[in-house]
């Protein structure tokens, strides 16, 4: 893509929508080549980017077209649907010539797609040596530095100077990684010992050794890491790249950061959606896969309304003397459970931000519980204020008020107590908590109001 | 930090808790060359998360005893709360320090977080060079890329040779940034032409001329853009570092990657919490804090609930009549805020992912609308049966079914068209949409249910 700086591709809504358009018109005329022009001259971030636009069936079809042969850097670049989509229709020989294209993480990642007969189909097609590469990622967990690694990287004995790094990079150019940006030192047992950074190594002078300007490691990644803990250390170091050792300890791999942003904003997603009770979403998304995400949290939800009603219902002869209990109780459940939403989501955060550990999570529990009684403070005078004013009862104002604060203080103690037990028991702190919460401060409001009405009303 | 694999420090939190008690231990006997030394052995990111282990008294306590001398690369690895504290009680020289020590992103940093009387007096104390640098920083918004980058980065005219650009990065060490993943190839009035990666400089002979390798940018990042565009921009394009240029497309910075994974964790958080009503939120948040940040939201949501409360009232005579719909009518507003809640963390993760533009965006609308009818009929079925066995009564139930089957289509609808239309706005889908939405579905819920019983039950 050449630049425009006045006209540039990815910030032109209308052009690009004249290029869908555009590429539509093409598909559903069957003019491949157009379709494999237009493609090629752009980014591949931005060729998957226009497909990601089409339906399911014109992107099928624009595969098609192509005759199964997207290019690599186009496939990878691709969102995981439809990914899975186009891998479906290529070739197994177009599939093979991807994947020799590719670096290991990213060959590892289009292989995944591939159900499991198809895989070892594809991998008896290639090379003996890439094959044992991929078929070694494959021995990973999904989800670990392992997966995600490459095997490509550059590494140099410590007693090498600059000058014969260089000259190795050159004489091997066509082995090293597409983009790095540190040099990783070794011992002869291929344990890493430390990192230069390439801006480094290109600012001394060639008869210095690698071993008088390595620094040593901060990041400690090893290949049954969890994804999150390596996206962590690469947040908290600020690091562009990092080296993954094996169980001996052995240099196996580099991780780069662009994949760890993809995983942090993947584990952000995870966490939104989570507190929403949404178990995954994503854009490309079917009905039915939308109801499949959904509907199971939706069914623990109706067993919850349910508890929530029986408490109700246990007032029943209250409710069929006052009716305004019935009209003001939605008032406390509502805001007791915003209340509760709020604090749930700010620990949500701050476990995810490891900002909860030790002391600083019991500092958290004060200051919720704290918080509520301060806001509940507030709003326990609120409702009641404008209870007075709609009924004139000051009697059920005052009981409003005492529920609401009940009810906030609650919210309060459940918002941070639910996640961080939760969290404690090894679960995901996101997932559940908020039924749990909403439940429980439902089930107090109702419970308090009605009550208190019971015994000083009637 | 000395690397032991078998007992790194991030990962060991008893190890890491016997410190935390160390140190305070050594704060409070005022032990200052402790801490001093301490602090000193540990990588910065590890001090940091050390010092915000601390109540804020022991934290200041800490800076005092240290002469109010904290080292510049601890400081800017603070959160900003932290950092804002200790810099109120550094001297202005030591700022003065501290900044000499910072490359212009991080020096601008932690002058955002001077009041402008102090600032002012500092960037007076500093070389008339430095100085001018960082007040053209604060020319540009906050958080836009004028602000966030560094001014400090290695360009070269595209006739340079491989070899010249190396033997000038040897002779100009101590004046290239301290880590950096590319040169940019600049024209005679500074404009920016394309840029060599330093992982292709290495392997590439020193006669060649950078303009024959060079790559055209795919990045177009000017110094007025909003963070969020050029986070954007680096996850599109994998990004490791991009240059910025001025209104007149000079080059005048570079940004890194590792500020935009902190700009890109920033803007989740800022969502996440947004759907739950909250302005903002930090681990170390004091109660007044946490009670600023989420009572403005609840204050919005008693005026909603009184709304949804006004529902219920205009049916205070079918209620008196009937005390069951009390005990169920939280069940329809329960599972259709519920529903709605979902489809809208699904919109506004949609939206931020930029997945819900041109057709996308109506696509979503009718999966979500679709959604509401499936899920409803599922729900509609499920609540009618419960409330069928539990009180014994068809119609009921049946206009239970209807009520709810309504609501759920409702709450689809909204909780898409509500963020959908508040990004046409130009506001931000996260911010209030949830309110919107839950009030809608309450009153939808509330009208429906007890409407149809007044219709059909009296």
């Amino acid at each position: 893509m050449s630049e425009t700086p006045d006209k540039p591709v990815p910030d032109d809504e209308e052009q690009r929508a004249q290029l869908a358009s555009d590429l539509r018109d093409a598909i559903d005329l069957g003019e491949g080549d157009w379709i494999r022009d237009t493609l090629d001259d752009m980014h591949p971030a931005d060729a998957s980017d226009l497909l990601e636009h089409l339906s399911t069936e014109r992107f099928e079809a624009a595969v098609e077209l192509l005759d199964g042969e997207l290019p690599s850097e186009i496939l990878i670049e691709l969102r995981e649907e439809y990914r899975e989509d186009a891998v479906e229709i290529m070739s197994d020989e177009a599939v093979v010539e991807a994947l020799d294209d590719l670096e290991t993480d990213d060959a590892t990642a289009v292989l995944e797609d591939l159900d499991e007969d198809r895989r070892e189909r594809i991998l008896d097609e290639l090379e003996p040596e890439d094959r044992a590469v991929l078929e070694a990622s494959f021995e990973f967990e999904e989800d670990t530095a392992g997966r995600l690694m490459q095997r490509e990287f550059l590494a140099a004995p410590e007693f090498w100077t600059i000058g014969q790094t260089i000259d190795f990079a050159r004489d091997n150019a066509a082995d090293l990684p597409t983009d790095f940006y540190e040099i990783y030192v070794v011992d002869p047992t291929n344990k890493p010992l430390g990192y230069v950074l390439l801006s480094q190594l290109l600012r001394t002078g060639r008869d210095v050794k690698l071993a008088d300007i390595m620094g040593s490691f901060n990041s400690d990644i090893h290949v049954d890491q969890d994804q999150e803990e390596v996206a962590y250390q690469f947040q908290k170091y600020a690091l562009a790249s990092a080296p993954v050792k094996d169980h001996e300890g052995r240099l196996v791999g580099m991780i780069t950061v662009d994949d760890m942003v993809h995983v942090i904003q993947e584990e952000n997603t995870e966490d939104l959606l989570a507190l929403a009770n949404v178990s995954s979403a994503d854009g490309s998304d079917t009905v039915w896969e939308s109801v499949k995400a959904r509907a199971p949290w939706l069914g623990i939800n109706l067993i919850t309304a349910f508890v929530a009603s029986a408490i109700i219902a246990l007032f029943e002869g209250t409710l069929d003397r006052l009716v305004q209990l019935a009209i003001l109780m939605p008032v406390v459940a509502a805001l007791a459970g915003n209340a509760g939403s709020q604090g749930l989501a700010v620990a949500v955060r701050a476990i995810a931000e490891r900002e909860m550990e030790g002391k600083a999570g019991r500092r958290a529990v004060v200051r919720e519980t704290l918080t509520g009684v301060v806001n509940g403070g507030i709003f326990a005078i609120g409702v009641a204020l404008v209870a007075l004013f709609w009924f004139q009862d000051v009697k059920l104002s005052i009981i409003l008020g005492v529920a609401m604060f009940a009810s906030f203080v609650w919210a309060g103690v459940s918002g941070i107590l639910v996640p961080l037990t939760l969290k404690r028991m090894g679960a995901d702190p996101a997932v559940a908590s908020s039924v749990f919460v909403l439940t429980l401060t439902d089930v107090m409001a109702f419970f308090s109001f009605l009550g208190l009405a019971t015994l000083f009303l009637l």
